[in-house]
């Protein structure tokens, strides 16, 4: 029986992004924690601050997969705009969670007490739980399978780190790396016919130039251990047969 | 009469991005280039190594946009399948273009000449034109509105200065940066009606920690320079005003 593949989509909110002034950090560490949860990330989706892109974005990746992530836009100013947003997409309204104006009123009691816009960080779509953040008192939140985290990474990072263990996933997807310092125009042939060779297993090729020379990594990823160790030692003893010598752990 | 303004769609195609395993350097380095072209991003789309996806998020960003960009899968290998799925997604068949076919000839003639997988690298889209890479011989390729370019950053950096003053474009995005040691939350008020003040211009809240202390950079967009001036201007006076010392040129 194949088993069950746990998917989740990421919608990137920010202009800062699209404009090439921010370099965005969270598809990267959504994904490695995602994967850890047994969850595979399908597709991303940078959009701007403006509702309409964000809508058809979430309801787009909502319905496709399991879970949908967002980050960006849940601050006090003006240019957060994704829980209103979010709201839209789910067809329903926003309300100021008191759990989360609590947190917020004890975070800023020592730092000037609460303002309308600090008090925007309370508004969530309606019915939805927090997600903690003991960084910055703001919270994520969580309404049904949409998680709405921040834009700066390292506060992402803690309400991942709160979420960890609590979504139901399935297998981690598992890698091996092979390095080689070898042209990877000269071993397609062999990469090809290795993955056929391996039921469950994928081969990925990534090559670089470093020091004047060409090299490339070949990624095994398998969600099997065995599948994916006897995939690794194959390439490695196919591309040693051609006289390459394989880098185990990658270069 | 408002200005045309030129766009452009973006997809990442990669399974090494959706893991986590590599971070993209493509959006930030081709948003700038295209805003120096007077074009703006205006979508991303990070989607796997399946034609699939590849078709879909292609032909949805080039109907919407006056260019698409792509980077990935363009290699010698079996996981490279972005040429395939794009001449898909345009509904035309795939042949060996004549010229990429002489180049590769040429840089492989000292490195053991063409193999089947490097002639990979010389198949396009019917009627497709070549982007010129003087790094390694293999081609960008460009089909219509379409611009499918390298997986290695520093490769698509020759494609896209190749590329440079052949594209049609408007006005650049200009920015201006306001640095200000101040919790953005404090400020929110301030910077919405400063925006609303200025025509034309937006105002974008961008908070980090450093050091212990809350800080906020809050960048300004318009193409017009003197609506820009004048509202860095009115945001610096203001946030002086309420006893805040602006920092231009940002923190």
């Amino acid at each position: 029986m194949a088993e069950r593949i746990w998917t989740a989509g990421l919608v990137i909110i920010g202009d800062e992004i699209l404009s090439g002034r921010t370099q965005d950090k969270n598809v990267s560490q959504i994904a490695l924690w995602l994967n850890l949860q047994g969850i595979r990330l399908t597709e991303v989706r940078i959009v701007a601050d403006r509702t309409e892109e964000i809508v058809e974005a979430v309801n787009t990746l909502r319905a496709r997969n399991d879970y949908l992530f967002t980050t960006g836009g849940i601050g006090p100013t003006h240019d957060d705009i994704t829980v209103d947003a979010i709201a839209e997409a789910l067809g329903i309204g926003v309300e100021i969670h008191p759990k989360a104006r609590a947190v917020l009123e004890g975070y800023y009691a020592t730092r000037g007490g609460l303002n309308e816009g600090r008090l925007r960080m309370a508004r969530v779509p309606a019915g939805a739980d927090l997600i903690e953040n003991r960084m910055s008192g703001a919270p994520g939140i969580r309404i049904g399978n949409v998680f709405i985290m921040a834009g700066v990474p390292h506060i992402t990072a803690m309400m991942l780190d709160a979420l960890s263990g609590t979504l139901e996933g399935g297998k981690p997807l598992l890698s091996e790396t092979v390095g080689c310092w070898v042209p990877e125009s000269e071993v397609a042939e062999l990469l090809a016919t290795t993955e056929k060779r391996h039921d469950g297993c994928q081969i990925g090729s990534y090559p670089f130039f470093r020091d004047g020379r060409a090299g490339a990594n070949f990624v095994i990823r398998s969600t099997d251990a065995a599948a994916l160790a006897a995939c690794a030692a194959d390439l490695a003893a196919t591309l040693a047969l051609v006289g390459r010598d394989p880098v185990p752990g990658g270069i």
